[in-house]
């Protein structure tokens, strides 16, 4: 059981955290300095269960937000990232006893570690989604009614935006995407205050754990000469849904978000057939021809089909031999609440869900 | 001399303004109307000379922003300006002593006069600009290096955003623009707050009582039923420049502003020759063919030929009889700094500025 995370655990998170991520999240490297940055400077942070956050205190995520392509030529230092967050505290007046990730994605299950260990907190170990979402309001959290605002936005230059009350969730995120747009693509971001109450009944627990281990079982396998892919397929209880070669790779970055698609040529037992997959910052939804193979919420991750690594969505490349990794979403987003939030209609899509079977 | 705002200052100060406004600055009728609401309900409210200020006292100004055209069609009741100021009140943890315009335009002459009353604090007899401006940065405030930010912003559905820090005056304009396009095209906001000492140093004196005399002057014109352009002319020291027809309008919303341009076709004196007006919000230059008549940022007003009405760029319309008025800028505006920031440069032309001549 983990109950503090160093050096090794931001290398396992970092590892791992991106299968949860399903493409999106933003590149794990970023998220990895970061971290590392913290835990060098400040020392190892605590991992609490969700379980024990004492119902009275103040907890916040800590986050990045943007379009994951601009992440890679734009390296922020962190420092962004801790100026969210005290604006934030320092707008409702009170201290955090505590922060944690709104996603379980790449960039995003990382950055709070290298917030936590600057300002001398501990990390939750749970997280708003149980995978990684495009926008604000995809949370749990919001199914709970637990407000966005106020969210703070903090950039490499100096400017900070606090968004101080919507109307929803949904109005939170449209206002922190424009400013994310305007501060140059990306931002550091720190939302959700909420007490210990609201976190233990709106967040997903474990997620930080799941993740190192993920990671842990991925460097287990490499060592032991194992299928590395088997290891995570079985961790997640995930079932790899295809396997094949990438042929062809489409992808712009539109109003914040990396959109685009990418074809995979069947190779093996799927020798013949061609996968489409479409993502916006995450991978939304994989076809064989006019057949839905699986389709948001559930997680369809993109793996190296050698070493078992998650690739996100702005790594994939042409040529690339892979295996796609289908494992069930979090039960909450399975309700009419859940799908409403984050279903294929959310996204466009005229297909109803149906959850992803083997 | 005014000493006090009460219906019949904002009757003039509603009537005048729009004249100083040079086309922008809203319909002023929708100000007239939240003034009202205001003056009705909580009674009048001083004027202050700027002089009187005491230096260590907090002043912030009041205001709307968005493109006019939207104002139109959307009509704002009032109390997301007396919002957007309490937020910022809070935010910095210190009531105002009064509040001032940061434009002398239509609307925004007004506004803070139905904040005022709202929150039983006087209005400065000044403005930011000695006419009215399309951005936020383009005031004299920035000239002496006062930031805009913290600024807030409140629509009618309830959601405030404050920019807390900003880089520059530029960049709180950015994020501003944008934030109010996510509102529907149109805020109220509370910005620029500063000290007394910084209020005398940086603001432009007399304004509203100005706005007021132009208003009273033209009423008594059409009392007395004299020329009421002859009237308005000789209390601003303008020029008028062109009398004519409007023969076309092009307008559009792009943005968060009302572009777009005016042909007018002369009559009288002025037979034969076709004069263009470009406006962003507001007028910024007047040409005859090749020949540039008058450009920003002195003030260019389009007034109805026969009543002396100032007309804004939205309310332009195919047909009408005017005469164009041109009005020296304050001084300021015309140093290399000034120009600077609200110049021809600025809005993309390569004319260099010259001071109108009759």
């Amino acid at each position: 059981m983990v109950s503090r995370l160093g050096l090794e655990e931001v290398e396992q998170i970092a590892l791992g955290a991106p299968l949860l991520g399903t493409g999106g999240g933003g590149d794990p490297y970023i998220g990895k300095l970061i971290a590392r940055n913290g835990l060098q400077r400040h020392g190892d942070v605590p991992l609490v269960p969700l379980k024990d956050v004492p119902d009275g205190q103040l907890v916040i995520a800590s986050a990045m937000m943007g379009a994951p392509t601009v992440f890679v030529e734009k390296v922020p230092s962190g420092t962004e990232a801790v100026r969210a967050f005290r604006a934030l505290e320092g707008f409702l007046g009170r201290r955090a006893f505590a922060t944690f990730s709104i996603e379980a994605g790449g960039l995003n299950s990382t950055i709070p570690i290298g917030t936590a260990a600057t300002l001398g907190i501990p990390v939750l170990d749970a997280d708003g989604m149980g995978r990684a979402f495009p926008e604000v309001q995809m949370v749990s959290p919001t199914l709970f009614g637990i407000p966005a605002a106020p969210m703070t936005l903090a950039d490499e230059k100096g400017n900070v935006v606090l968004l101080q009350r919507t109307l929803t969730n949904l109005w939170t995120e449209r206002f922190a995407r424009t400013v994310t747009v305007d501060m140059g693509g990306m931002a550091m971001i720190a939302l959700y205050p909420m007490s210990g109450r609201q976190a233990k009944r709106a967040l997903i627990p474990g997620s930080i754990s799941l993740a190192a281990r993920i990671g842990k079982r991925l460097s287990a396998a490499w060592a032991a000469r194992s299928d590395p892919i088997e290891a995570v397929r079985r961790i997640t209880r995930g079932s790899v849904a295809f396997r094949g070669r990438i042929s062809d790779v489409h992808r712009r970055t539109e109003s914040g978000f990396a959109r685009g698609s990418v074809q995979i040529s069947g190779a093996g037992s799927d020798h013949g057939r061609e996968l489409t997959l479409e993502f916006q910052n995450e991978n939304l939804i994989a076809r064989i021809g006019p057949r839905v193979l699986a389709i948001v919420p559930d997680l369809i991750s993109v793996l190296d089909a050698e070493t078992g690594t998650p690739i996100t969505t702005e790594s994939l490349r042409f040529g690339q031999p892979v295996a796609v990794l289908v494992m069930p979403c979090d039960p909450r987003w399975r309700t009419p609440k859940g799908l409403e939030l984050v279903g294929p209609g959310y996204f466009g899509y005229r297909t109803r869900y149906r959850p992803f079977r083997r």
